[in-house]
This record gives structure tokens, sequence and C-alpha cells, in this order.
């Protein structure tokens, strides 16, 4: 067992906006509109909208920086605004664990969509979310949100401090998988442009 | 960088009711009757109490059982009844980590409470929560979650699933503080049967 510290980290809260989904006094937030997500969707389609809009994709609310060691915990809440590109739901850019066998859980806040996730190997799983939803994102899965609703899907992440993130992986090779609008409503389909393995 | 394992754990998701907290399909429930809970009010006002009923004082709702490994998640929602036994409110066991490194975090859904800390050394804290309010437990701190309001209390907690329980420390020698109320709603004062340090 090991010691306790002298000072130990105190304890802190922070409080979501229920309707928002922001973190007030966040550690940092993230904004990354169409223009910072080249190469996540169709670059044609990505274009036609750049050429009209640089459209809000989605901000990340980091709550706190927490030691970079196992057993601490870091969390966030997502709002993914509604929209596509082209036929492919707005999205995040999805990524693997650095330390690929930190799991994550993530709880709906508001509005719906989905984890899209895949292994190195080629396994794909998509979880449906919405309010009250708890999915889990096992070791080794890398993963991405999707938002397939008409409102803001909104959700609280929470992972280990030391899980560190290889967003280079998904950057390269893309995901086996992609979230596109049907005429029933969203469809799983195979991504093309994907150079998996 | 871990190497994949030929079969990783698959992704799930766990339904949180909204309007209770209960976690659908769950692991395992827990309930803890005023009678399971034997030396943690004052002894006096439990006996009065448990001669005319034996009150729910809450129930958790553990969702799933991870891998006992470093990175794994564990997750539960716990439904704390709103009530007192004498001037203390109604409040689960409480519990280091058996791992006293490994930090929690609670998410607040229903209700309204509290989470009084403290570590080994004394220190003394209490996190005041509503639904929305992420708590942070840090490493080393032993926590115990206080319903100080009139509905019930629910909250979401997530910790490493190799974080363990140390209930034993708790159950010898209490906690320092009690949250009990006052007439001006709850109050935080000293514990005069702890046997701390």
């Amino acid at each position: 067992m090991p010691s306790t510290p002298i000072h130990p980290m105190p304890p802190f809260t922070k409080q979501v906006d229920l309707a928002s989904g922001i973190i007030h006094d966040p550690h940092r937030v993230q904004t990354r509109r169409l223009s910072d997500l080249r190469g996540l969707f169709h670059a044609a389609d990505a274009e036609a909208a750049l050429a009209s809009d640089d459209p809000l994709v989605y901000r990340v609310y980091d709550a706190h920086d927490a030691p970079n060691a196992a057993g601490q915990l870091l969390f966030s809440t997502t709002v993914i605004e509604p929209g596509r590109i082209g036929d492919e739901y707005f999205m995040t850019k999805g990524h693997y664990h650095a330390k690929e066998d930190r799991a994550e859980l993530y709880y709906g806040l508001q509005g719906e969509g989905c984890l899209l996730m895949q292994t190195r190997d080629g396994d794909v799983n998509v979880q449906w979310m919405r309010s009250g939803s708890a999915a889990y994102v096992p070791p080794y899965w890398g993963h991405r949100t999707v938002n397939t609703g008409t409102e803001p899907f909104v959700f609280l992440a929470v992972f280990p401090a030391d899980a560190g993130y290889d967003y280079g992986s998904i950057r390269e090779r893309g995901f086996a998988s992609r979230i596109v609008a049907g005429e029933d409503g969203p469809r799983i389909v195979p991504n093309p442009s994907y150079r998996g393995g």
C-alpha cells in the first residue's frame, strides 16, 4: 500500500450546465470547426461546405488537469453540433489511447448519437447513445462519437489520466466504417477510403 | 505498446433510468437497510429506529464486472433514500480504496447531497452535489456520500477496476466528521466517536 502523501491532491467539483453540457470553469476548451478537421469527411463534400461556411462541429470541455499517473482520472464533456457534410454526420476526430489497454466511459447527457469503435484488427462496433446511456469503451478500441440527431449530442467522458491519445492512426488510415444519413435514419456503411489492417 | 488481444472485450451500453437512477440489467444490486449498517449511526438512535422499522437506506447498482486490471473502469449508480437517524442524514458506509492511489469520479443525477471525504492524516473535505455536479475524489481520500435533501440522492460513480475497497478502516475508526441536520440546513460537525489518526 502506498503511503499517504503529506499534501494529497484536494477534492473539487465542476458543475455541468444541464441544458448546454458546458462545464463551468473548465481547464481547457477545444473548439473544432470544419476547417480544423481536414481529411475527416469526404474531401469534395468538405470543400463544398467550406466554400460557404466554416461550421462549428464540436467542442470539448476538459474539466481539469490531473497528474499523468495510473489511478488518476480525467473527465470532460463534448458537445457535437447537429449537421452533416454530404451524407456523413458531424463527428469527432476519434483516437486510440496511447496506452491502448486504457478504457473509457461515456455517459449521454443530451441528444442522440453513437460511439463508433474499431480494433486494429478490423472489428467494428457501434453503441447507440441517448440521455442516460452509459457506454463502455473497453481497452484497445479506437473510438469516435457521431451526432445522428437534430439537437446537440452531449456526453460526459471519464478516462484514466495516463491513457493519452493516438490521433495519428485514425488520421492516416481513417475508420473502417462511416455513419451516414439514410432514408430511414442513420446507416453504418464501409468507408472506401479506409487504409486499414 | 501492448499488442491487441485476439479477442478484445466487447463494448456495451447500460441504460440509466433518468427518473429513478436505476441501471437496467445491472451486474449486481446491493441493498442496504438500517439493519445492514450497524455501527454507522449513533447506536441509541439506530436502535430506536430499528424498533419501529428497518428502513431502506441506499442501493448500489453495479453496471458490469470488468477484469481487475489497471486501465479497466467500473461504474455504478447509487440511490440514497431521504431520511435521518437522529440528526444524521442517511449515508453510505464509505471506504478508502484498497489501492489508495486510485481516484473516483461522481456525477450527480438527481436530488442533493454531499461527498464527505477524509485522509488518514485527518484532513476533512466536503463537496456539495446536485444534478450535474461532477465531484472528484482524488487518490488517498476516504469517501462517503450523504443525502441532505428531501428526495432520493442519485449519482453515477466511475472508478478504476483495480481500486478495490477498504471498508474496515471506516468500520473500525469511523469518519472524523458527521453531516447532521441543523436549523438552517446541513451542518458539518466533529464525530465524537471517531478513533482517528
